[in-house]
């Protein structure tokens, strides 16, 4: 792994015990595709981050510099994946936000994961709190999507189906849920819980996509199931605990028309 | 402040961007008042970081090994504030929690609080989200108290109380909350959300404190309101919002009970 960490413009190594992010969870962060040298949906990203930012009252490093930055991270580089972790920084009288507070920020270059085949997914005991005023950010309490890939794992699945504490589908730990009933693709709101992903907003301003509430039936009497986020792109789901789909013509076609935008994601490098 | 940091028995200065205390909030605290090279509840701190490493599956560092180090630390300090923080360690995928991270802590020295006056709190607009799996512990996703404290000082108020999605009172961000009713202390349930305070649970045990939902009505009708926490003791509340009272014996007496068990909390230290 590479990775830099700056307060502003100063370069640090690692991170202060006093830093917010760390003692609060104070903070936001973006995960992105890295693609022969570039981020493909940088400005979704961004546009995310600085809501993320202006809902939690944390000042924005200087984006020129940040972009310079992972420029000269992410230069040569084929595939990967570039996360940018934004803090408040450090300080203040114990959980109160301090007004000069300088940002601490850093990038980490990661290899892209390991393409899967179809995903077999858990739906996680541990429930997502509704909370609207952290909803749909990618802020750092991420507390309950560690404990729900916890349930996944221990389920031996892929990936874990969060629900809300009504039951209601939300979203995977780090994907969205696409769900195809009677021949679309719809996928849940994320007012009061859950990450609003780039690649869903991305498919939903394409309209290939469309927001409805969805009920645990309505996700198992679906057409079929997929996830997406914007490092994998769209991943076909095989399973749901015990409900199982075979493969679905209408997933190939979504994947081909994300291709056909962002050919990095094409079939042949994340086989079906 | 004197701080340092450990992954098991190794001494760190600072902590990896790859923490996942940092990047997750994935960790737990305890912040404990230091009175005479002393921590007046340390068992009772310890319980609950311990029901917490259990609740979040974050292995617990070497008991002998840290007190040691709280020892050297706080010997020779008359009073003060000593933070534990407690974070699962570096790596994993994502999400997924690692079976194997070592975990990193941490301990730092900061000054005890300017003792105030009786306090002036501000019904917070941020909102607490029910979340059974993480109520009660001291864990470090703290964004909603991060945002209360903030709705406090906008409102240039000592200290923010906060309610439920419901519109019930919980807590303070910082403190636990006492409203005299009938001559009696209760404070609201915590099974949904709110951390389960140290000192609010010796109150318990003492018979001094009864739990009970309680509304806002029943707040704004109190004869008497009080926070407590374990660094600043029972502290009075002067007004809530617009509501204000007079101070009344019956938080003197509270303070005098807790003084007797805990002398470090008496009114010459902290006055009303």
């Amino acid at each position: 792994m590479t990775s830099a960490a700056y307060i502003g413009r100063d370069r640090l190594d690692t991170v202060s015990i006093a830093n917010r992010g760390l003692n609060y969870g104070d903070g936001l962060f973006e995960t992105m595709r890295v693609h022969r040298g570039e981020l493909p949906m940088w400005q979704r990203h961004l546009v995310r981050l600085r809501e993320g930012a202006g809902r939690l009252g944390i000042a924005m490093p200087d984006l020129a510099f940040v972009e310079a930055r992972i420029a000269e991270l992410t230069a040569g580089v084929d595939s990967g994946v570039l996360k940018l972790l934004l803090t408040r920084g450090e300080g203040g009288r114990g959980y109160a936000p301090p007004l000069d507070a300088a940002p601490t920020w850093s990038l980490s270059l990661l290899p892209l994961p390991t393409p899967q085949g179809a995903l077999r997914l858990h739906a996680c005991e541990t429930r997502l709190a509704m909370q609207p005023a952290l909803a749909g950010i990618k802020h750092c309490n991420r507390l309950e999507q560690v404990l729900g890939r916890a349930d996944a794992e221990r389920a031996s699945c892929d990936e874990g189906l969060m629900r809300d504490m009504a039951g209601n589908p939300v979203c995977a730990t780090s994907a969205n849920l696409l769900v195809l009933r009677d021949g679309r693709w719809s996928t849940p709101p994320l007012d009061a819980c859950g990450v609003a992903g780039v690649l869903r907003g991305w498919l939903l301003d394409e309209g290939l996509l469309e927001v409805a509430t969805l009920s645990m039936d309505d996700v198992e009497s679906a057409e079929a199931l997929a996830l997406c986020n914007a490092v994998r792109g769209i991943l076909p789901v095989h399973a749901l605990d015990a409900r199982a789909w075979p493969p679905h013509p209408a997933v190939a076609d979504l994947r081909k028309r994300l291709a056909m935008a962002y050919p990095m994601f094409s079939e042949s490098r994340e086989p079906a």
